[in-house]
C-alpha cells in the first residue's frame, strides 16, 4: 500500500486527552506513523488545507443486501415492514442483487464518511455481499442472517443444521479476509424467527471461533410480546439464559428494555446498537441511551437499512442521536462530544476493534475522513466547537474524501475503487429482476 | 424577466389533483405560463433531464439574524438559550454584522431548494436584512422584533411607541417591494419579553395595514409558566384576548398547548410554525401537530435558527417533522405526502401566499426548484413514490437548480446572485465584530 499523507489540516485525533490538533496524517502500508508534524511527502498526499479529519466513522447495524429497497416500504410498522415488504424482497434476491445492494449500500458508506460496519445481511447469497465490500474497501463485519423459526417468512426459513454450516463455511472464507479488514459474525435475525436449538449453538460456535454475534432485541412493543409469550421471559433476559450477552455480542435497538435487562446488559458488557432514524421511523420508539451510558454500557450508532431510514448517512445519525434524547432527558443530555465518540472510538470499541481503529493515533489503521466545513450551512466557524460543528450542522455530502485502512477510496467526493454509474445502473437492474421475483402485496 | 423553461423534467406540480407530470415549466415575467407541455425555447433554458421539479419550499419560521451564531449555542434551553448566548449575541450586532447574516442564512436556504421564508429579526438594523434579501433573491416575509418589557435583555429593551414607529417605518419602506416577494410582518418576540400594551397595538396595525403577526407561543414548559404567572391565564388563550389569534397570525411552536389552546388555533384560524429540529435541541418537546391538522389548523414547518438546529435545510426538517411524530402516533402518522404538503403549498397557505406560490400551476409565480434524486444515496429509484423520496432520502445538497420569482438564482447547486465567498469571508468578519461587542458569560 505504501505511504500516505495528509496534510494542512485539523485533526480530530480521538486519543485520549481527546486532542484536535493543527498539522497531518502520515500513514505506511496502512498504519499510522504521525500524528501532527509529518514528513513532507508520500506516494499519495492530500491537501486538506482549511479542512478537518476525523477518524472514519463507525455504524454499527447496517442491512447492506436491504439497500436495493430503499422507498418501498415506508410507513409501516416494524412486524408490518418486515412481513410485508422486507422479507418477500429478501427472499427474491438473487446472488447478482445481493451484491449490487451491498456495492451500493458500501459506497453511500463510504462517500458519506462511513469507514466501518457491522452488518446483517439476508439468508442466502451472503459471500456476494462480502465480495462487494471487499472490491469496494469498506471495513466490515458481517454475517449471513439466521431463521430457522416457523414464524419466519416461508422465503427465508432454512434448516437449523444447514445454516449453521453455512454460516462456519462464510465465516472460514471471510473472516480475517483483506488483511483483516473483513469479518465474520454469526446474525441470528432475531429470537422471533428463531430456534432455541440455533440461539444456543450460535452462542456456542461464537465462543468457539472468537466472533462476534450481531443480532436483534426489543426494538418493538408487539416483538417483545411474543417474546415473552412464546419464551416465557423478556428479551434480553431470555437472551441471557441462552449465552447471548457478554462483550462479543451486539444487540441492535434495545427500545423496550427495563431496568432488569439494562443491569444484564451492563453487566455482561453486551454491546448496543443505537438507530435513532429507524427508530423513529418504524415507530418503535426512543432507546433509554442517557441511562445505558451512565451503566457503562458500550453503545454504537447505526442507520439500520436503507428502508428504516432512508439514509446511511452517519452525520444525520449523530445529529439526531443527540436531538431525540433532549425533550426527555434535558438539553445537555447526549451532547455533542458524547455522540461523536459513540460514533468513532465508542463505535470501534462496541464492534471490539478499539485497538485498531475508532482514533487517530499511532500504531491504529488509518482510517481518516477529510470533512469541508468551509460551507455556506456550516458557517461561520468563529468560535465554534469543531466537534459541534460536525455532529449539528454537517451532513454526509461535506466529506471530500476518505481512506480505509490506508487506501484512498474516496476523492474528492468521487468514489475511486467501484464506478458509480455502474453501480447505479447495476442496482436498478438487480432491483426489476428481485421485483420480477417478489410476491408483493 | 423575460422567459424561462426548465424541461425534461418530472413535475411534482401539488394541483388540486396532485398530479405529477413529465415534461417541463414554462414562466414569462415570473408566472407559470404552461406545465408539462411546454414551448421548446426561452431566453433561460434548464435542461433537467431525469430530474424532479418541485415546489420551492416554503419555511414559516426562520430568524436570519441568528444565522452569524451556529453552533454558539449548542445544548441549551430555550430560555438559558436566549439569555446566556443569544440576546447578549443580537444586542451586539451591528448593520454589517445583520447584512451577512441575513445573507448567509439566505444563500444556505436557496442553496437548499428553500425560496420563501417567515422571518422574525433582530429589535436593530432590519433594514440591512430587508437589503440582503432583496439583493440575493429570496422571497422573504420579514419583521423587526419587539421587545418592550422589563423581562428583555438590557440591550434590545426598547420603548413600545418608538420599536412600533420604527416597524410602521419599515412597513412602509419594504412592504410589497421586488414585485411583493419582499413583505413586511409585526414581530413581537413572545409573551414574555411584550407589554399588553404592545402586544394590544400590533394587532390593531396588523389590521390595519392587513399584515402578519409573526410571533413564538408556547414552546417551553417554563415560558408557559412564566406566561401564566404574570398573564393569569395559558399563552394561547392570553393571546387570543388581546386579538392576537387569525389567519394573519402565526406563532411559532405551540407545543405546550392544551385542548382548549387547539381549539382556540382551529377556530381561529391562526397559523402554527413547526420547527421539529429545534423543538428537540432545545429539549422543549414534540408539538401535537398530527391533532392540530386533524382539527384543520394550518401548519407550516420552519428550521428556526441556525443556532437551534444547526442547519436551516428544508429537506432535513420534512424528514423530521415525519419521523418524531411516529413513535407517539404510529408509523402511518405524518405520511411523507402529508409533510410534503407542509412544506410546499401547506406552507404556502400558512403564509397568506397560497393564491400565488406554494404549486407549480399556470398562473402562479415560478418559485421552483430541481432536484437531483440520480444519486447513491436516493438510489434505486424502482417504483419508489418520488414524494417519498424528497422526504425521507434526498437533502438540502441535491438541489441543482433554484428559481425565485422567474428569476434563476442557483444554478449546478451555485449560488448565481451573490459571491458565496464574498459571503463567507464577510461571515467571519462579521462576526468577529460581534464578538468583540457582545458580552457573553
Amino acid at each position: 500500500m505504501g505511504t500516505l499523507l495528509i496534510q494542512n489540516a485539523q485533526v480530530v485525533t480521538m486519543n485520549l486527552a481527546r486532542e484536535v490538533v493543527s498539522g497531518g496524517v502520515y500513514a505506511v502500508d496502512g498504519v499510522i506513523k504521525a500524528v501532527g508534524q509529518t514528513p513532507k511527502s508520500a506516494e499519495v498526499v492530500i491537501d486538506a488545507r482549511g479542512q478537518v479529519v476525523i477518524p472514519g466513522l463507525v455504524q454499527g447495524h447496517i442491512h447492506l443486501c436491504q439497500t436495493l429497497f430503499r422507498g418501498m416500504a415506508d410507513d409501516l410498522e416494524l412486524l408490518d415492514w418486515l412481513r410485508h415488504r422486507i422479507w418477500p424482497l429478501e427472499a427474491a434476491h438473487t446472488p447478482e442483487s445481493v451484491y449490487y445492494s451491498a456495492l451500493l449500500g458500501a459506497a453511500e458508506l463510504l462517500l458519506g464518511g462511513t469507514t466501518t460496519i457491522l452488518d446483517m445481511e439476508t439468508v442466502r447469497h451472503t459471500g456476494e455481499a462480502f465480495r462487494a465490500v471487499e472490491e469496494i474497501g469498506l471495513r466490515a463485519t458481517m454475517g449471513k442472517c439466521l431463521m430457522d423459526h416457523p414464524n419466519s417468512h416461508p422465503g427465508l426459513l432454512e434448516e437449523t443444521d444447514q445454516s449453521l454450516a453455512e454460516s462456519v463455511a462464510l465465516l472460514e472464507r471471510w473472516h480475517g479476509a483483506s488483511n483483516g479488514r473483513l469479518r465474520y459474525c454469526f446474525a441470528p435475525r432475531f429470537v422471533v424467527s428463531c430456534s432455541e436449538d440455533l440461539l444456543r449453538e450460535v452462542a456456542r460456535l461464537a465462543e468457539q471461533y472468537q466472533v462476534m454475534v450481531h443480532t436483534h432485541a426489543a426494538e418493538n412493543r408487539a416483538e417483545i410480546e411474543l417474546v415473552e409469550a412464546e419464551r416465557g421471559t423478556r428479551n434480553v433476559l431470555y437472551l441471557d439464559r441462552l449465552g447471548l450477552t457478554g462483550p462479543q455480542v451486539a444487540l441492535a435497538h434495545c427500545i423496550w428494555v427495563n431496568e432488569a435487562e439494562l443491569e444484564v446488559l451492563a453487566a455482561t458488557q453486551t454491546r448496543v446498537l443505537h438507530c435513532p432514524s429507524c427508530n423513529l421511523k418504524l415507530a418503535s420508539g426512543v432507546a433509554p441511551v442517557p441511562r445505558m451510558l451512565e451503566l457503562g454500557i458500550p453503545v454504537a450508532i447505526g442507520a439500520d437499512g436503507a428502508p428504516a431510514n432512508n439514509n446511511l448517512d452517519g452525520f444525520l445519525e449523530m445529529r439526531l442521536a443527540a436531538l431525540i434524547q433532549k425533550p426527555w432527558h434535558g438539553p445537555r443530555a447526549m451532547p455533542a462530544h458524547q455522540v461523536f465518540e459513540l460514533a468513532t472510538l465508542g463505535g470501534a470499541r462496541a464492534l471490539g476493534l478499539a485497538e485498531s481503529i475508532g482514533s487517530i493515533e499511532v500504531g491504529k489503521r488509518a482510517d481518516l475522513v477529510v470533512v469541508d466545513l468551509n460551507q455556506l450551512h456550516t458557517a461561520p466557524a468563529g468560535r465554534g466547537d469543531v466537534i459541534a460543528r460536525l455532529v449539528y450542522a454537517a451532513r454526509g455530502s461535506d466529506v471530500r474524501h476518505v481512506v480505509v485502512d490506508g487506501r484512498l477510496v474516496v476523492q474528492d467526493g468521487r468514489l475511486l475503487t467501484v464506478s458509480e454509474r455502474e453501480i447505479l445502473s447495476g442496482a436498478e437492474r438487480a432491483l426489476a429482476a428481485v421485483l420480477g421475483r417478489a410476491a408483493l402485496r
